[in-house]
């Protein structure tokens, strides 16, 4: 019996958004490990074991699926969104290159619909143009950094999207990206808060920067922000495809 | 009846990563619009009347599916990968800016694997730290900007993802792409040319940027560059969450 570890991204929430990929890989499944939300979407059937782990601990998680896999088991870690993107595949990764014994692994990740790609299509389109994808948390990274790259992205005119922006822990990181995009951009540039993409909750609410508060964000918000060109039609903000 | 326009993404070639939300607008539709290459994907039925159409007709594409849904026809427009990333959906919105006619349209954008994600899950994770996504084509946007904007998210030490690196009719671009980094990044900096993912002809080449040579790309890669920290694991590449 040959063991194999598959991350897996289980798209912002609704079902019809999952890969059949995705849903392959769960019906071959011996155990499943994740964040208590993500596995708790997994329906239980007989032969599949269910692991979920608080957050904060994706490298024991990581390791865990690794140590499974060794044994036999057909493993699949669930992430939100796309496993690549802010979520589990690096820390396997990670957990891989700590643990050497481990390298003959089966490892394979299976895309699945990141967040801000919902958000946008629930918006419109506004990140039709070139963008980029900005994690707010500092848990991982200097504060300064954020705000270098913010400058960056802001300098470039890309479109950008934001993850995680705000939390309990530190609920003055978005307002300081605020007052840095003030800074650097016109007070007329969109901002899209979209909040639980995709599930009962969903709120998208779209304004300028100059009407931007901190409060329009909070754990399960990502954060858009349309370059100088990004505009309203009718309900929906587009970016347009031709720049000057 | 009523008519509507649904842009859906079928992802990047393989069935299995194609949604259910996507393959259930597709089994209402009356009309599917695309390139060629994407409505062959659809499979014929009664009362389907498909529409292919050649490459640079985006906006008359558009404004076709707005013209058949108000006459009542449930229009979907095929794009691959997402439809919201260097794809149809803002042509639509381009479109419905423009006949001001269409405006009580129902339309909607349904998400999809987009290439570059594709692509990182079949290399490993190395976007999954921050990153910026940018079209080298320079058929809609001046090559200054284009190179503005490598040249800031270098700095800004961006993990990128490049659409459309490189065609016949501007083969120089992705040259000078490869000499910007150069001037801005380290010769260790990784590169990864993903060509035709998910397809049959999937090919995954990974070196260096000292290594990297303009022939590495066509048409069908998508191009992904680590930031400082990328890295090699076995046979995978990934980009770790922290950073300093």
């Amino acid at each position: 019996m040959t063991g194999w570890v598959a991350i897996a991204g289980l798209g912002p929430g609704r079902e019809d958004l999952v890969t059949p990929e995705a849903s392959a890989a769960l019906a071959e499944a011996t155990d499943v490990i994740g964040y208590i939300p993500y596995v708790a979407r997994v329906a239980p059937r007989d032969g599949l074991t269910l692991h979920p782990t608080d957050n904060r601990v994706e490298l024991d998680r990581a390791a865990h699926a690794l140590e499974l896999a060794a044994t036999g088991a057909r493993v699949v870690i669930v992430s939100s969104g796309d496993p690549g993107v802010f979520a589990m595949a690096s820390a396997v990764f990670e957990a891989l290159e700590a643990h050497p014994k481990y390298a003959a692994s089966d490892i394979r990740v299976l895309p699945g619909i990141t967040a801000m790609l919902a958000a946008a299509a629930a918006a419109g389109a506004p990140l039709g143009h070139d963008f980029c994808a900005i994690n707010l948390s500092d848990n991982l990274k200097p504060w300064a950094l954020i705000e270098h790259r913010l400058r960056m992205a802001a300098r470039g005119d890309f479109a950008m999207a934001f993850y995680n922006p705000r939390s309990k822990s530190r609920p003055e990181g978005f307002e300081k990206t605020l007052n840095i995009l003030r800074e650097e951009c016109s007070p007329e540039h969109l901002i899209i808060f979209a909040r639980a993409v995709s599930t009962p909750d969903q709120a998208i609410n779209t304004v300028t920067l100059g009407e931007a508060t901190p409060d329009m964000a909070d754990m399960r918000t990502v954060v858009l922000v349309g370059n100088a060109a990004t505009r309203r039609v009718g309900r929906y903000v587009y970016t347009p495809r031709s720049a000057t």
